[in-house]
This record gives C-alpha cells, sequence and structure tokens, in this order.
C-alpha cells in the first residue's frame, strides 16, 4: 500500500533538537506502526537509555494527571525535559473518557520542553506491548530527562506499565480502602512508590498505615533490598512534592548502586524485542492466511479433523 | 520439570460421560497450559464444534450473574446440557471481586448436567486469547449443548470474547446512559442480542430507545443482515427470558441459513491456532533467551548498539 514518503534523517535530527512536531509524527509512526519505524529506532539507537522512565498509575479518581502535573513542574523547576506519555487502555465499553481530564496539564502545553501526548492502545498489533515501549524510545532517543508513563490501573495495563518503567509510582487516595484491599495481590510486585494522594481528606493516615502494614507482610528480597516509601501529597496545590522527587531519585540511585537498572532495561529490552518478534511472526502467518496456510489448517480444526495443536505446529512448521 | 502424570483416554471418556469432576480437571489442564493438552485436544477434536456458544457481557451492575442463572435455567427445563465459563480479565487492582456473586449460580450447583467454573486470565502465556478457546473446547467435547462465556466488559475483553462465541448479548441495565453512550463505538460491532435487564426500573424504556437509534444508525451489511433484537428482562424474576432464548434461536438459525455460523467458526479457529501458535514461538524464544539469544541481542539495544528491529530479525532468523 502506498505511503506518504518520509524524511526519517530530517525527523530524527528535528526530534533530538526538541522540537515538538518532530516527536508527534515520530510517535505516529509508532502508533501506525509505519515501515519506516525501522530506520526511526537504528538512527535514534545511539541516543537512547538516558532518560528516567517513571510509571505512574492508579484507579481512576485518584488523581493521576494533577499528579503528573505536578511532577512535571518539579521537574521544569530543575531545568529537566520531560515527556509524558499517557497510555489509555481503553476498551469499546469506557471510551476515551479517561483521558478527558487530560485538560488539567494545560499548566506545560506552551512549554517547548514538555512533550505530552496520549495513546491508546487499542487495534494496535501487539498492543501496549509493541507500540508503548517504542513511544518511550522515542521520546528518550528525543533528549527528555525523564519520561512519564501515565496509565489507568484497569486490567493488565498497569502490570504491563510497570514492566516498561524504571520506577513505578502506585498512586492512591484515602476512601478507596477496598480498593487497597483488592489491590494487595498485585500492587506490592509493582510498586515501587506508593503516593496517597488527597491527603488533606479524612482517611488517610489510615490508607497510610495499610500500605506500610502490606508493605511489612511482604517478601520482596531484592538485592539491597529496596522498602517502597509511602508519600502524602496533595497534587493540586504541591504538597508533598519535594517528598516525591526525593523519593524517585533515592530509587535512581539505589538501581545503580545495585545493578538493579541494568536488569530491569535488559528486562525490558528483552520484553521489547519479543513483541516486535512475535508482531512479525503474526503478519507472516497472516500473509500464510491469505495463502491457505492457517486457514487451510483452521477449517480442518472446525470440521474436527484436526486439533488445534497439530495446527498450530504446521503454522510454525510453514513459518520456518 | 516433574508434572503429575495424567490418563488423558480416561480423563476424557469421564468428561464426556458427563463426569464434573473431569470437566473440571481438563479446564484446570488449559489453565496450567498443561503438556498433556495436545493429547485432550487430540482426542476431544472429533466431538467438537456442536455446542452453541453464547458469549454474555456487560458492564458491572448489569446482571450478568442472575441473567446467566435464568438463561441455565431456561435450557435445562429443555434438557440441554449446559456450560458456564465466567472469565475474569482481573487485574491486581481489581481483584477477583467481579466473580464474587457467582454465589448467585448456586441454584445450579448440584445439577451434575451444569458444568460452572471460573476463570482468571491473569498470568496466562496468551491470556485470555489462549486459554478460553482451549476451555470452550474442553466443554463443547464434553458434550455441552451450550456454552455461555461470561465477561465484564472491561478492557479488551468483551471483544475478545465475542470473537470466540457463536452468539453474543451485550447486556444493559438502565440508568446507565453514559454507559450506553460511552459504548457506542464498539458496542454495535459486536452484539447479536441487546438485552436490556432490570427492566422494572425507571428508564428502560428510555434506553431500549437509545439502543434501538444506535441499530438504526448502525451499518452492519453483513449477509441477509442480522439486526440485534433489543429485549427486556427481569432477570431474578425470569421475566423476558422466552423471548431471550427465541432470541437466541433465531440468532443460530439465521447464522446457520447464511453460512455466518461456519465463517464465526472457521474465525475463531484461526485465532485459536495463531494463539497457540504464538505461544509456541514465544516458548521457543525464552529457550533462544537462556541460550544467549534474545537476551544478548537485547543486552546491545540496551547499550544502543543496535535497534530493536534488527535484534528481532536476529531473533526470527534464530527461530526459523
Amino acid at each position: 500500500m502506498p505511503r506518504r514518503e518520509v524524511d526519517v534523517p530530517a525527523l530524527v535530527r528535528d526530534a533530538r533538537a526538541g522540537r515538538p512536531r518532530a516527536v508527534a509524527r515520530l510517535i505516529t509512526l509508532v502508533e501506525n506502526a509505519h515501515p519506516a519505524l525501522r530506520e526511526v529506532m537504528a538512527a535514534l539507537a545511539p541516543h537512547t537509555g538516558r532518560a528516567h522512565v517513571i510509571g505512574l498509575t492508579g484507579s481512576p479518581g485518584v488523581g493521576k494527571s494533577t499528579t503528573t502535573n505536578m511532577l512535571v513542574s518539579a521537574l521544569r523547576a530543575r531545568g529537566r525535559r520531560v515527556g509524558v506519555l499517557a497510555v489509555d487502555p481503553s476498551s469499546p465499553f469506557s471510551g476515551g473518557a479517561l483521558l478527558g481530564d487530560r485538560i488539567r496539564m494545560v499548566d506545560h502545553a506552551l512549554d517547548p520542553d514538555v512533550y505530552i501526548r496520549s495513546m491508546a492502545s487499542r487495534g494496535h498489533l501487539g498492543g501496549l506491548s509493541w507500540a508503548t515501549p517504542q513511544a518511550l524510545r522515542v521520546l528518550d532517543g528525543a533528549g527528555c530527562d525523564v519520561v512519564v508513563v501515565e496509565t489507568v490501573g484497569v486490567g493488565q495495563s498497569e502490570v504491563e506499565i510497570a514492566g516498561m518503567a524504571d520506577t513505578t509510582v502506585v498512586l492512591l487516595a484515602p476512601g478507596m480502602g477496598d480498593g487497597v484491599q483488592a489491590a494487595k495481590a498485585g500492587i506490592l510486585e509493582i510498586a515501587d512508590l506508593f503516593v496517597v494522594n488527597k491527603a488533606d481528606r479524612d482517611g488517610a493516615d489510615a490508607t497510610v498505615r495499610e500500605i506500610r502494614h502490606m508493605i511489612s507482610l511482604g517478601d520482596r528480597t531484592e538485592p539491597g533490598l529496596w522498602r517502597p516509601p509511602v508519600i502524602k501529597t496533595v497534587a493540586d496545590r504541591g504538597d508533598g512534592v519535594e517528598e516525591v522527587m526525593k523519593g524517585l531519585d533515592k530509587h535512581l540511585r539505589w538501581m545503580r548502586t545495585t545493578g538493579e537498572l541494568d536488569r530491569r532495561r535488559l528486562r525490558r529490552a528483552v520484553a521489547e524485542v519479543e513483541a516486535i518478534a512475535l508482531a512479525a511472526l503474526r503478519t507472516r502467518m497472516g500473509e500464510l492466511r491469505t495463502g491457505q496456510g492457517v486457514e487451510s489448517a483452521a477449517a480442518r480444526v472446525v470440521a474436527g479433523e484436526l486439533d488445534p495443536y497439530t495446527a498450530a505446529d504446521e503454522v510454525v512448521a510453514a513459518l520456518a
């Protein structure tokens, strides 16, 4: 199919020079799974690995956007270039409303050193796991010092995002007690920092205590043992932002000292490479499909002549 | 790794004889991605393709469990063997509470011709798309006449489930108006029947009108054109169940007449075979990983020496 020509060297040069429109176009290439991405990623590769990637997740209503906004202000005050990637794991049933409050980020809309982008995962070849790391790579390669990936804690998404971040911040709010209860299973596995936002409300201290208790019961035994701090904030007033910034810096230092940063980045790169490889294999299967491969095997499965495993074996053999 | 020996022929024989515990063990094999599954699926293959697979989805609170319960009662009154698969796309954040009301299904807990099973998608190699079709295959092969797959409308799950069903029922309730609004995008693509439950509440007629209006705007142009009926129910009283049953039967007949049933089942088998093939390829990649393949390529990506696409090429080449 014919596609608009892309002048990759110029785009990458402009993105690295901090031109927001060039960054935007590169991320659009990611969203469209554009063939020029190969060339983009090859050009960006030497410039990546510098950004501190912070994952921010939490249930709807805990104040993710205001917290991101608060962090961006603090980072800009330190002169850092910041990228924000708001990933919306939206479905037909929940619609795009999750990002409706993106408007709160207007504080930074005119700052050329803040790049803000919403990304939907729907319809992607490999979903979140395919597109997000590549969008992160674009922001990293474009010279962002910090990239915040914000996602709503729904479905598997926050676990996936945690896998893509250097540091994962789990946001909670008082009065969402069942949330904390329900979250027990997975929350400790992914949180490097807990932030209890809206801490001026009743129940904030109870929520903090509950999380501390959970942490004390946890059995994280990483080298050097990182114990996630629990920080109270009132994001729309900026209260607590210094503590959060300190927590983030401390976690980054801890990861550098213990080698955890390298381990996490290696793990992330493995997942990214695998996702691209799987997408490529899936595309090949699609080509097989029109060429009768998968479809004829599947037809025999429907007829009960073949089981799906034997059919899959045939497909895999045809790929090789 | 050593696994418990599985006497597959005996299990399949017992499952086909309608022994619930044998069915349960087979689905557990699916959940565990047990190596014996190949043999299970080969043994079941000649017996599959008979069940009418009904997908039932809707937002939390619309009454999915009571509706399923109502349908099971009606199907049992007709002497049908029924399987219910409640798929929980739960995350660490939403916990397992979604299925807490499974207790309402106690009406049928002692009926040996009703097989009820909850399945979590979390942690699965290929998630929902890998495990659910195989669990359906087990229930189908075990002799269920109808299998209801119930899932909450969160994330991508209901679209995936719709892809696995012969007939998809979208459940709504009055007073969830925004739900209908927000859902517009995807709901029409997947619904073969709309059921407005809790129709004794205010606003039921308005909800029905809204859906009818949506349908009239839709542009579904399948052969013979199926126009989804909109049926009102009060599931906990059994009101409307006959209309739903008629709608389901009519849809099945329509699919048989138009060839749509074959098309859907072929599409489903293609997806199932692809999911198994991708899982197999992913496993091979994991083996490569320990053998230095993916990991060494990923390490060069982390170091900025290689872009992820070139790394993925190397991995794909190593698989062949």
